[in-house]
């Protein structure tokens, strides 16, 4: 088919050489694609072991075909341009082949050498680069250096993809507050517990384990005082047995009028478990008096109301370092970041009961939104069921870096 | 693998013809599930169109090819077997064959003449049968004409899924109550509505085609008065341009305490479309008078509290032989099906919007229950996207023809 239409414009209009670029340059958008996507793939996985630096994949590719391929697999450790190089029999394998990297490569000095000098003494020739990385150090810096040195360098493939998964490192980048994710479990009549507060278990131990897994690759898990009274939570990561550990979430608790109590499992664990507690200028000092004695840590904020708890909070993380933090509730601790629009992605598990009663709580509380045009609004981002229970993911339908 | 196995077991127990049957006969089973799935499959075609008639698929089999399938299409026309039969380029090519159905062919003289005589006329050698048929017509009297006219009759292959497939059928023929399902929207987070009660819209364009679908292979679509005061409700079936209407749902408004105004859409619209009030006890009658002089069917329920009237409701629409009936709410109704136990089946949409609030309406009002044990349980029978909206199938855990 194709055949014939090229046969046909031949007899028409004569440039059977443009025609035959133009089919090249089709082919190369293709490929290149394709293997920027085996980059991204490879760059997922050191999601939760590389932060605060970026996930980057990286595979080279000579005549069409893979011969090397790199991940950042932990922070401090070799970048995914490095790690693919290493990946070769032999080093000089990359000569003239093309690397396709899911982030512009630095070209600083950081944990490990830029780069982009182990590119250009790879001998690659061309460079392949999914988005210009927006660290103020990097920034274009990597472009320039590589074409400096005569390697051919094409940025933009598969940009979109790279900037989903590149998000939450964007965001903190771009505006020095951390992505947040807020996760919920709710009943197929969308209840967080019944009229009488209970709530163990809406969903099932493939849905927990899943829950646990997230908190394994997230900076810090956030409650509000109602969560702490009402559950007396540990918040620790208890991965299913045989599962790798990333990182271990910070317990932070947003105290707007009220702290833990030194009896609260939070409290007694804080010598085991990083605990810090966020605590507004409304919460009267003599209540942090006995707290100090205990390990764990207190932060002021400059902040009163509940909407500038959220973003001192926010920000106080962020210049941690922070990339992603959790929010595991309750209702009055999502309404605050819904108002000031700091859910930017939210893993809601749905499990198969129903409790009824409109006295039974849902997942947010607060003022909510009188009309449907003012709402809260998000995109699918993946669907999956465990057991009977169905995790949505979404992520939010305005730009995070607005 | 499995041949050095069968070596292995020669050498200690020399009986190899037993084995050798043991296998056919595995290969026989699994060649029977093979073939039953294929008539289950094409039964499902004949959903909304055939009903109160159950849902049956037949597929003719010969050296184990299918040579001839079939479906009951709609109600009068020719039953599957018969279906089958005729889908063969001669009608003798049916002698010796197998006859796959999905349920115990019929015995009796219906709309149609007893399919056992067709099978017996087309000299079928073998039929399997997946499920028994509880009719009181048939209920093995189908078995027994087949096996009398020397047909070799297996029964019970796939018979769970056969009875999945049929269930809404089965609760009718066993309790003379026809199958219920619930359909909701609600937001990510739990919401059919706003603080401010405004609805439109939580999900979009595809799900609620999707609901039109489902309206037009029910028998009813029901409603509380609740609903048809806030909504002023049209429920009839607007599907998808070409799409094929299959059968017109009659429009059911269950009254407690107060019927529609005769001004309401649905009265003003019962000429057009068949409209049924149950009515409680407790409705004056003088709220009738008005009714009785537009096209409206008023139904007197024996019934007063909301429990005893959702029982009469769906004796009474199953005496009228429906089989599927669907509830689209609202809150108090669903509760009042809940607390009876007489939700089969519930067709939940989750649309990608926070709503937040307490005082914002969820899908189910009523009392709730007040432990997590009470609830009221369902298994994921099916998990379907439509644009950014979730749409999740659930069917009750306990028995439903308990």
């Amino acid at each position: 088919m194709e055949q014939s239409c090229l046969v046909l414009s031949f007899s028409i209009d004569p440039v059977p050489v443009n025609l035959s670029v133009e089919k090249d340059n089709e082919i190369r958008f293709e490929q290149d694609r394709e293997f920027m996507k085996l980059a991204i793939d490879l760059a997922k996985h050191g999601e939760g072991s590389v932060e605060p630096n970026p996930m980057v994949g990286c595979v080279l590719v000579r005549d069409g075909k893979v011969i090397g391929r790199g991940f950042h697999r932990v922070f401090g450790g070799p970048h995914a341009e490095v790690d693919a190089i290493m990946s070769l029999a032999s080093q000089d394998h990359a000569r003239g082949s093309t690397a396709y990297v899911s982030l512009e490569p630095c070209c600083h000095q950081g944990k490990t050498p830029p780069c982009t000098r182990a590119l250009i003494a790879s001998g690659v020739s061309r460079v392949v680069i999914a988005m210009k990385d927006p660290f103020a150090k990097v920034d274009g810096g990597g472009i320039s250096e590589l074409t400096d040195h005569g390697i051919d360098v094409s940025v933009g493939v598969m940009e979109s993809e790279a900037t989903q998964l590149l998000a939450p490192y964007l965001k903190r980048i771009r505006t020095g507050i951390p992505w947040v994710i807020a996760k919920w479990a709710m009943t197929m009549d969308g209840k967080i517990a019944t009229v009488d507060r209970q709530s163990k278990w809406i969903t099932g131990d493939n849905s927990r384990a899943e829950v646990h897994r997230l908190r394994n690759r997230v900076d810090a898990v956030i409650v509000g005082m109602g969560t702490v009274e009402a559950d007396d939570p540990q918040l620790t990561t208890r991965l299913p047995e045989g599962e790798a550990p990333k990182r271990t979430a910070v317990r932070v608790v947003l105290c707007h009028h009220r702290v833990p109590s030194i009896d609260s499992k939070l409290i007694q664990t804080a010598n085991q478990t990083a605990t810090l507690l966020l605590v507004s200028r409304a919460v009267p000092t003599s209540m942090l008096e006995d707290l100090h004695a205990t390990a764990v840590e207190i932060v002021q904020l400059d902040a009163e109301n509940r909407n500038e708890i959220v973003i001192a909070a926010l920000q106080h993380l962020g210049e941690r370092g922070f990339t992603n933090v959790m929010i595991e509730g309750g209702g009055e601790i999502f309404s605050s970041f819904f108002s000031v629009d700091q859910i930017d992605e939210a893993h809601v598990f749905v499990g198969p009961k129903a409790f009824g009663s409109a006295a039974a709580p849902g997942p947010i509380s607060g003022d909510g939104v009188k009309e449907v045009a003012q709402a809260w609004q998000f995109t699918v981002a993946d669907v999956r069921q465990f057991d009977d229970d169905v995790r949505i993911i979404y992520r939010r339908k305005s730009d995070p870096l607005r």
